[in-house]
């Protein structure tokens, strides 16, 4: 039984207590929080604490803080030696402080309150600075997912782009595509089907295979038709950016 | 019994086929075709044709075959005052033959050779010219789909840009994100769970709730930390145009 300390209250702790609750194999002893009111949650079924003194002796804390707090909370701990790793996509490994033994567990995926979330799939990116510490983190990320790999802080950085890229920006896609029918009257939820099966596609065809559509033909005609349904000209121009970044992707010139 | 003339061999008319061909209130009873080849999937359980003066006296006649061919293969229909309906987002409704009754019988949905679908959450999005043939194609749509729409030319273009903007635009975004990790030896197999929720996230929370990323906090250190991964230019230029819409539709300023 690995014993863990858990270090935050937001989100990504909430979904990675529920989960690791949920095991058999790693037990979260203890979990820090600043204020009574955010550990409240935790404090049915778990030890808490709101001072750094009081932090347990545990095989592994997981800060699951904002990323600009990290550093400064690991410089305040008051212990040394010990597995210290934090869960963001965006942070570097070695910003941790040196008096502990570093390492990261990143779960790849966007955390929603109240959003119940399967561990199973979830790609859960690991470093350490110690082989033996890396096995540790294997092992508690087994516990919670069948998706374990190493991933170095330099691989890291690429990763967070990328999911920036396909989930925020896609979102804000499909705010534009919302903000268009309901400025018409039309339901967004005639959407939904759509936007369903163009992710589930990518379970059977590559992205670049499965590109369809008016730039991929470099359908001038219809491109204009849909730039003139356009009235927002911010909108417009992601259009054209895109439609162009689309023809250039594929080959195909303007 | 409605009895239905199927004319196009192609992506959609083949699953349209295999929709209507599950359903108890619609029957096939022919599909046109340019050539024998083309036909040879449907020839095995449905009459065929590749001659217009061969068509079969019927309720309704589906089209869908390529945008640019509906309104002259309509014009060359060998007969008058039948339901003649498109399948087409783009196309209005009046540009279909003046000789037969006009309509408009669109799924909006994403179809891919060799990909099975479900047709009952697709909206189908129906037009007439008379009321009698809403009734018709409002009847057809509910054998299918759980979903049937009634939706005007103007509002279909409406409809067509948005799903051009969540369908495509979307999907180049995810081919984006699967290129910056090949260039890095990283699977986009990693990104996938990430892109499911993102989507699946609609069910529950409108897409402008649930933005969240380095745009929306306008956190000018991820920013361009982010820019200084993308070697691609285009990307880069994506990344900047994007990040400063998402800014502005959040009411902050750069």
């Amino acid at each position: 039984m690995i014993k863990m300390v858990l270090i935050g209250t937001g989100n990504v702790a909430n979904h990675l207590y529920k989960a690791f609750e949920a095991t058999k194999d790693v037990s979260i002893i203890q979990v820090f929080g600043r204020s009574n009111k955010s550990l409240k949650s935790f404090s049915k079924n778990t030890e808490t604490c709101s001072s750094i003194s009081e932090l347990k002796d545990a095989d592994v804390y997981i800060i699951a803080i904002s990323d600009d707090a990290i550093t400064s909370f690991t410089q305040k701990l008051p212990f040394k030696n010990r597995l210290v790793v934090h869960t963001s996509g965006t942070v570097a490994m070695n910003v941790l402080s040196e008096k502990n033994r570093k390492g990261v567990f990143y779960p790849l995926q966007t955390f929603t309150k109240d959003r119940e979330i399967s561990f199973s799939q979830i790609p859960i990116c690991i470093e350490s600075e110690e082989a033996s510490d890396l096995q540790i983190l294997h092992n508690i990320g087994k516990a919670i997912s069948k998706k374990v790999v190493e991933i170095n802080s330099e691989e890291r950085k690429k990763l967070h782009v990328s999911a920036v890229i396909v989930n925020n920006f896609v979102n804000h896609l499909y705010y534009i595509g919302s903000d268009l029918l309901e400025k018409n009257n039309l339901s967004f939820d005639l959407l939904k089907p759509l936007i369903f099966e163009t992710a589930l596609k990518l379970e059977s065809h590559e992205p670049k295979e499965a590109q369809t559509g008016p730039a991929k033909r470099n359908d001038k005609k219809t491109i204009e038709n849909h730039l003139n349904q356009l009235n927002n000209n911010a909108f417009k121009e992601l259009y054209i950016q895109l439609t162009k970044s689309i023809i250039d992707s594929h080959g195909e010139k303007l």
